[in-house]
């Protein structure tokens, strides 16, 4: 590593007091919590693939840990540590500066050290690795729904989709509302605290990554199970609805990625405790539908009646 | 993530039998074992600044693995878990498969399991996270060299530096010697056994992949002392002692990086020990010299007499 890319280093280094020994040797020392099990996870984020080659720095600081903290929301983990590699261009401090106070300022955020990772010239490309606590034996896995397990999301969808759209001069919408896209889009929010509530609550649980169908199609195949989907019930984000035709809002609600809000299975019977759990967690959900033993996945209008997927556009997203 | 790039995932999806959940999810769970640190460490390996854009994918599965498993043999850790972030410019298996095989191959022999990661579009990058489990408070650090410790050097030195000069076409060696520099440079062995036996022996251990002068230096300063090196005890590759003049071979010895060799300190009456627990992990060991209360590195030559740095070339890695 050239002592251009080792200052670059200095701007990640702070201290980490959950560490036993934090960056600066061959590896990071870290004493996990005896009874917890280690939630793992790595996004590997590239420019001109995941993001603008334009894109903020300080937003790109903080996406490239939201998307993976989110992965710990899913699981119901809470966060601890990150390892961070770096491939740059340049060493620009004008760059990295902003970078880093972005990817900083939400660690700190959700209590979690950097404890490692890499820098080195390249083109750019943002590899997080996170690793969370979680009750041994307790997390909430995409293969745990269960037949009749009412199926929930949490906050809104379609708004990073439609923020999307308007950055790509697809649609334009009025400041206030682009605004509130393009912050679902530049930083997502990770529902951590949702996810350490949901433990003995949920049953199987997944964060809307790659859009609504994608992912719930995870837990389905894993857990090798159907559902059916109230359409009526989505919590569209408020542009969505407002500014999209049905069928557009329908495509940017089930389709459109980037929401990082979290799906999960539950039995009917908690729907009062999932509420209070949302409600201490601050973030809003709403129940969508129910896991079905038959395999496949239905979408019902509003009076109840089966929309066929082919007329929906999204027979792809349901199959995957 | 495209399901061209989902196919893609399917090479390096094994059995991870350690993990509590391995590949599939939105982060993987292991169980780290009681009384066990974890040691993390992440590498990132972009084409054109740490491999040539046609390097052999066999190579550099098992490279990309290595350079990770040798930074938690300097620190006295068993390797576990394993995640790959990959970024390729297009799925293209006859790519992937040797790709995967080489990783897949030296993590089988080392008992590592591969547990997560990501896979993406982009320009050519291997991006590894390792963890091991190192017994509590036991870990062999870089600043732990106490004035007095003889320094070590395992295997060979100047070899993989020798490698790449053939193989960027400014020397030419027989084929035989050519086919031993070549396999140091593109399939380094990391020294877990020995850096294992080294627990309880060793004070303060670095691995060496930037030149022995750096990484020695890194030790120094962590550890605030100083270090007289014979240069007659320079553990040199065969081929480089032979084809190259003294001033070469102990540049290619000093400052040639990409040995993945370990340096370590231990006190001087250790040394039975430390020859034991070498011959046990098949490595050779070389004492080259002994750390210092003065600090600042001095080369001594085979009379004993300092080499002024500033005649020698390496002042600039003397003083990193």
């Amino acid at each position: 590593m050239s002592s251009e890319f080792e200052l670059i280093a200095k701007f990640f280094t702070r201290a980490s007091p959950s560490a036993r020994l934090g960056v600066g040797d061959d590896a990071a020392l870290i004493a996990p919590t005896p009874g917890m099990e280690l939630a793992i996870s790595a996004d590997m984020l590239v420019a001109g693939t995941h993001f603008l080659p334009d894109a903020d720095p300080f937003d790109l600081g903080h996406k490239a840990l939201a998307v993976n903290l989110s992965d710990l929301a899913a699981m119901g983990a809470q966060p601890r540590w990150a390892l961070l590699s770096l491939a740059l261009p340049q060493a620009d401090e004008a760059w990295l500066a902003p970078f880093s106070r972005g990817f900083l300022a939400l660690a700190a955020e959700h209590g979690v050290d950097l404890i490692g990772g890499d820098t080195t010239r390249g083109p750019l490309n943002l590899s997080v690795t996170i690793l969370g606590e979680v009750e041994a034996g307790r997390a909430l896995r995409r293969d745990a729904a269960q037949a009749g397990d009412a199926i929930w999301v949490s906050g809104e969808l379609g708004g990073a989709a439609l923020g999307l759209q308007h950055l790509l001069g697809e649609r334009s919408l009025p400041p206030v509302e682009a605004a509130a896209c393009l912050a679902r889009l530049r930083r997502p929010q990770p529902r951590i605290a949702l996810g350490r509530r949901l433990l003995g609550l949920a049953h199987a649980c997944i964060d809307i990554s790659d859009g609504l169908l994608a992912d719930l199609g995870h837990i389905l195949e894993r857990s090798n199970l159907g559902a059916e989907i109230r359409l009526a019930e989505l919590p569209l984000a408020a542009p969505v609805a407002s500014r999209l035709g049905e069928s557009q809002a329908l495509r940017a609600a089930l389709a459109g990625g980037d929401d990082y809000e979290l799906c999960f299975t539950a039995p009917a019977d908690r729907a009062a405790a999932i509420r209070a759990a949302a409600a201490a967690a601050g973030v809003p959900v709403a129940c969508i539908g129910h896991i079905t033993a038959e395999a496949g996945l239905k979408l019902l209008d509003a009076e109840g009646r089966p929309m066929p997927l082919h007329e929906t556009g999204f027979d792809h997203f349901a199959r995957r």
